[in-house]
C-alpha cells in the first residue's frame, strides 16, 4: 500500500509509492505511445480498463461496453488506495499515515483525438456533469478532506495516455497549496470583509488588461501575478465557495468558456502541453464565504529549475498582459 | 527593468521579465548547444562574457584573461537588476516592486568538461570558497533579504549552457520556500528547544537506513518526506545557521561529500539532470538559533504535473530507503 509521509519541517505530506519501487534505471523517459497496443480508453475497449464507476451512456446499452460518450473507471495505477481505514503512525520525529484515497480516471470522449474544444457543446458540458457526480458521490466518504480534479495533456505536462482524459484524486489531507489559498483568503476576509477572488474579479473587470473571455457566469483571465507565461484562470463571477454547486446555467457557460480559452491557447501557442486543475472548497470547509473555487490552466513552455525549487519564486519571461493580448486577439 | 509582483491570495512573489516579453512561438525548445559557437565559459574566451566580479587566477595573470580556475561573472541575461533602489508601489489591490537583485554566475572551471566529482579536491573546494566570497560582499548591500546558490545541471533541469557553472541570485525579499522552512523550524524550537535539523541528523545517524555519505563534518541522506526519487540533502552535522560561517575543516569535508554524493547519483541514475541549491538562512535573521543551512540535490527523473501543481503533494515512486540502497552501494 502507498504511504504518505510528512515532512517533519514543513509538514508537506508526500505520497511513497512503495509497491511500485521504481528502480533507478526506470526512469529513462518512455516514448509517446506504443501504437501497436489498442488505446484503453477507445470506445470499444472498455475490457481494458477497471470496470466503470459511472457512465454517460445510450439507453439499454451494457455497462462497460460501448454506447457512452462520458466514462469513468477507478485509476489502473492508483497513486492511493481505496480500501482500508486512515492510521497514523509515528517513527521517531516522523509522521505516516497509510495511502488511502481514490483515484480515478474521467475518459472525456470515447473518440482518441477530441479535446475539449472538439467536442460539441452538449458533450463537453458532460464532463463536467460525471466531475460533479464524482464529487457528490465521494465526499460522503468521512476519511477524505479534498478532492482535486485536474487534466495533464501532452507528454511534457505528465500525460502517459493520449486519449482525452482527466484525472480526480481523493485526499485524506487538505492539500498545502489549498490549505495556504483559504488561509489567504480568509486573512483578505478577516481584513476586508470581501472575498478577495471577487475583488480580483472586479479589479480585471474594471482594467480589461488581462481578460481573455468572458460570459455572463465566467471570465477567463491571465493573473497579475502568474508564476508561468499564459498562465489562464477561469473564475465564476458570482461568489461560490463549491464547484459542485454550479447551476445548470453556469456548467452551460463554463462549458463555452473553457472551450473557447483551450482553442485561443491551442492556437496560439500552437498546440502546447498544458496542466489544468479545479480549485474546490476544502470538503469540510464547503460553506466558508471566503473561498472561491476556480479553474487553473498552466500550458507547460518553461523548465522548472534550481531557483524555482529553490526559493518558490517564478520567474515569467511573458507579462500577463501581453499574453493576454495575444489571446484575445486569437 | 523585471518587476516583482505579488500574488494577492498567498503572497507569492513573482519576477515578471517585462524587458524580453517573450512571444508566444519564442518557447519552442531550443536545442541543447550550438556546436559552432565558441563557449563563453571557456579557458580563452573570457570577452563572452560580462567583465569578472571576482576571480581565483594565477599570480600575474590579467583580470578578464586566462590563467583562473574559478570566475565570477554577471549574469548576460540577468533575471533581476543590480542597479537602482528599491520602490514598491501599488495598482488597487495588487502590489508590486521593481526588480533590483544580484544574477550572478559562478564558472567552477575552465574545462568545459569537468563537473565537480572530477576536480582535483583544492579546486573543488575552491567553488565553495568563491560561493563564500559572494555571499560576505552582497551581504553588506541592505537592499537584500536573501542570497539563493543553486546550479542546473544538463538541458532537462534547466541548463542553457553545457559549460559546469552554478548561479547566485541576491532577492529584496525572502523567498516562500525559505520563509516556510525557518517558520517550521522556528515552530519546532519553540516545542521542543531543539533545532529540527540536528534531531533529523540525529535520528538519521541512529536508523542509517537513509544515509548514503558521511563524514567528521556532514552527512549525505534521503530525506524521510522526499518529494523527489533520488531526492538528496546534505547537512552539516554541527548546528549552524549560514554557509559562509563554514570553517576551512568544513569547506575540505563539504568538498569531499558533494563530490563523492554526485558521483554516486551520476553512476547509479547514468548522469541524471539535476538541481542543486543552498538553502541558508535570511541574510538579516543569520543569528537565529533554530535554523539549519543545507543543501538539496533534486535529480530530474520525473514530469511534475496537475496534481502537483494543484496540491503541492509530490508522488515519489522510489522509498528513500531504497534509494538509498542503490547509492550506499554504488
Amino acid at each position: 500500500m502507498p504511504e504518505l509521509r510528512r515532512d517533519p519541517i514543513i509538514g508537506r505530506w508526500v505520497i511513497v509509492s512503495t509497491e511500485r519501487g521504481r528502480r533507478p534505471t526506470n526512469y529513462k523517459e518512455q516514448p509517446k505511445e506504443d501504437p501497436g497496443k489498442p488505446c484503453p480508453f477507445c470506445a470499444g475497449n472498455e475490457s481494458f480498463t477497471p470496470p466503470e464507476i459511472i457512465a454517460y451512456r445510450s439507453p439499454g446499452s451494457p455497462k462497460d461496453g460501448a454506447g457512452w460518450w462520458v466514462r469513468v473507471v477507478p485509476n489502473k495505477f492508483p497513486a492511493l488506495q481505496i480500501e482500508g481505514s486512515l492510521n497514523r503512525s509515528g517513527e521517531g520525529m516522523y509522521d505516516r499515515m497509510n495511502g488511502i484515497g481514490a483515484h480515478e480516471v474521467i475518459i472525456e470522449t470515447p473518440e482518441h483525438k477530441k479535446e475539449i474544444p472538439d467536442l460539441e457543446d452538449s458533450k463537453a458540458e458532460d464532463i463536467l456533469w460525471a466531475f460533479r457526480d464524482r464529487i457528490l458521490d465521494l465526499r460522503k466518504d468521512a476519511r477524505f478532506e479534498y478532492i482535486l480534479i485536474f487534466k495533464n495533456y501532452g507528454f511534457a505536462a505528465g500525460a502517459s495516455l493520449a486519449h482525452p482524459h482527466s484525472q480526480l484524486i481523493a485526499l485524506p489531507v487538505v492539500p498545502r497549496r489549498v490549505a495556504e489559498e483559504v488561509r489567504g483568503a480568509r486573512g483578505y476576509y478577516e481584513y476586508k470583509e470581501r472575498c478577495v477572488f471577487c475583488d480580483i474579479i472586479q479589479q480585471e473587470m474594471a482594467s480589461q488588461s488581462r481578460i481573455i473571455a468572458e460570459n455572463d457566469d465566467f471570465i477567463a483571465f491571465e493573473p497579475f501575478a502568474s508564476r508561468f507565461p499564459f498562465e489562464t484562470w477561469v473564475l465564476p463571477k458570482i461568489h461560490d465557495p463549491c464547484f459542485e454547486d454550479a447551476s445548470k446555467h453556469e456548467l452551460v457557460n463554463l462549458t463555452r468558456i473553457m472551450k473557447v480559452t483551450l482553442e485561443k491557447l491551442r492556437v496560439v501557442l500552437e498546440n502546447p502541453p498544458y496542466n489544468w486543475l479545479i480549485h474546490n472548497s476544502p470538503l469540510k470547509e464547503s460553506h466558508t464565504v471566503h473561498f472561491h473555487w476556480h479553474i487553473e490552466i498552466i500550458p507547460k513552455l518553461v523548465r522548472v529549475a534550481g531557483f524555482e525549487w529553490g526559493t518558490g519564486f517564478y520567474i515569467n519571461p511573458t507579462p500577463p498582459e501581453e499574453a493576454a493580448k495575444f489571446l484575445r486577439e486569437a
